[in-house]
């Protein structure tokens, strides 16, 4: 069982990497099997369907993006105020820049999103969750930060990590100081 | 030259559409010609190579994203302020709606961005130029928000229009909220 779940996330893992180097429309199963380097027809076992193939891909995308524990729990020990929320927006760059096949294969997803119900079904589950979960987050430690804040951050934040990953705009703006100056301004 | 230029047009039109529908790896003179209802080999009499073709999409975009000259000029009477920024912002965020393929596309070309240097290279160039006329044009009639302002508004309106076209979440706030409340925030 174990084994299993090392082969399902190494699977899903070398499906990430196919969404980031190839695209969406290079997600297949052959492709995730030459990328895993796994025999043929492996994927397919594990993942019936191109859909099952998605879920997987969204779930493994979600463990990959979830905070590091060490960040969350010495945050704790602070105030809550706007410094402390700068920081965890600064970690949750850092942690999508440093993985980047992460946010490019989840950007695919969404463009996929648009043409593809099952996928639209999938993604838009997961991220009204983790929406959710960031608002009860704020809420429940005290950070500053409502629902409203919370989606002007989630809008942001996608815009600037586009941008980072892709062809950056020169702004004279690093992608800290852009995040400050969100923190600042939105957080009145 | 004029009949040509007009069949260039339905050309590039006809690849925004496979892009936006079909995503990047779909997008090739082949399936342009299907998509524009041309004689094969149309698509690659006017763009020879695959990298033509996507400067031409990349010049289609930008003539399709430039503001009406109605509502700039009906603009130019009105006293430059945030009031006026903002129905600015609605403004485009409205021809963006309007017109999704050519959002998708663009969005379809930025990931492609990531992997093809030659896509990197055309919008880059594009997208660095629009920068920089928003910042003059700011400047020069005098509406508030400078460099830093403009390049947070490209961030946050990248996202939100993933967001709006692809799977929305439910924030509780609409589109033209969501930029009521961008444009309060970033100019201060």
């Amino acid at each position: 069982m174990a084994r299993n779940d090392e082969r399902r996330s190494a699977l899903a893992d070398a499906g990430i990497r196919v969404l980031a180097e190839e695209g969406a429309r290079g997600l297949t199963h052959r492709a995730v099997d030459a990328a895993a380097s796994t025999p043929r027809g492996t994927a397919s076992n594990y993942f019936p369907t191109r859909d099952d193939l998605v879920s997987a891909l969204v779930d493994r995308i979600g463990e990959r993006l979830t905070p590091d524990p060490e960040v969350v729990l010495s945050g704790g020990a602070q105030s809550p105020d706007r410094e402390l929320f700068a920081a965890y927006l600064r970690d949750i760059v850092r942690r999508l820049s440093a993985d980047p096949h992460v946010s490019l294969a989840l950007f695919e997803l969404r463009l996929e999103s648009a043409r593809r119900p099952a996928v639209a079904k999938a993604l838009g589950a997961w991220r009204q969750r983790a929406f959710q979960e960031d608002v009860a987050f704020n809420d429940g430690s005290g950070l500053p930060g409502g629902r409203t804040e919370i989606a002007l951050f989630h809008y942001a934040i996608d815009g600037l990590m586009l941008d980072h990953l892709t062809v950056p705009l020169d702004t004279g703006l690093s992608v800290d100081a852009a995040i400050d100056e969100f923190v600042d301004r939105i957080l009145q």
